[in-house]
């Protein structure tokens, strides 16, 4: 924060503001991941959370390239709101024993932070376009992409978890 | 939490833990909302944040209705989530001084907001089915179908913005 003056002044300042926001979060994504791979029970889900923790590696490398287009340094600003996100996660997973109910849980957590990096993505994009830099914007899009399915591919386990539970209930 | 045991055992206990949790979150934006509103200067922004604190009100009743169809009393628990959010949301527009940008910032932040109850109300809503509860899933639906229409309206309004800009620069 300055001393004497706003740091935000342009549209320029924000993209870029939000750029280092969602490259801390993306490597918090990717330390925490670990974590949920190896509390989660169901395979597919383990699978998925597996390889999207691939993603995420090549998210932040994509995110590295971006600030290079921009003629910048890679940097991150904190971003309280993917630490609270991932507080909760850890929060609400300790506190569960059935193994179930703890996939039902890291699948409702796992949506929550695609869903922040959604949005902010979605942002970014927006403003890529805005400032002409449609270069810039069709990199995002590719990961906004991916964060979009991994988000679709956990509404599928809980569909498939839910469907096995009522299947299991009327043999 | 408890001293000797882990207090999420089942999916209700799973379902109203997340009920706590969304309940505490909508009584903090409709606290925030306001603050939002005085720092927007686009009249449509101003005047959707301001159709939105209107139905978060009702939002927060709709909740207080699932607990009396569940037989319980409306209370909430921490959620780092939202907190980290807004938190964001007011470091962010604290360093912005320029109107437009800071309304792209005001945009931004209203939809990360707007995602994280997206992503909640997604998941309760999975779960009441599963439970076999489809007249709360029924009024839970109704609430996110208001989540979805204000993000919406929020790229409308950044869109709109983009255009403006993009005509004034051809003028």
């Amino acid at each position: 924060m300055g001393l004497f003056s706003k740091d935000i002044q342009t549209m320029d300042d924000l993209f870029v503001h939000t750029l280092q926001d969602i490259y801390y979060a993306e490597n918090k994504i990717a330390q925490s991941l670990p974590d949920m791979i190896s509390k989660a029970s169901n395979p597919e889900l383990k699978q998925g959370l597996q390889s999207h923790l691939q993603e995420t590696k090549g998210h932040v490398q994509r995110l590295e390239k971006v600030f290079q287009m921009l003629n910048m340094q890679a940097s991150a600003v904190d971003c309280p709101a993917i630490d609270g996100i991932l507080e909760e996660a850890d929060d609400v997973s300790s506190e569960v024993e059935d193994k179930a109910v703890l996939d039902a849980a890291i699948v409702a957590s796992g949506q929550a932070v695609e869903h922040y990096e959604i949005t902010r993505y979605g942002s970014l994009i927006a403003w890529a376009n805005e400032m002409g830099r449609k270069d810039v914007a069709d990199l995002l899009s590719t990961t906004l992409a991916e964060e979009k399915a991994a988000d679709q591919k956990l509404t599928m386990v809980a569909e498939q978890r839910v469907n096995r539970r009522a299947q299991s209930a009327r043999a």
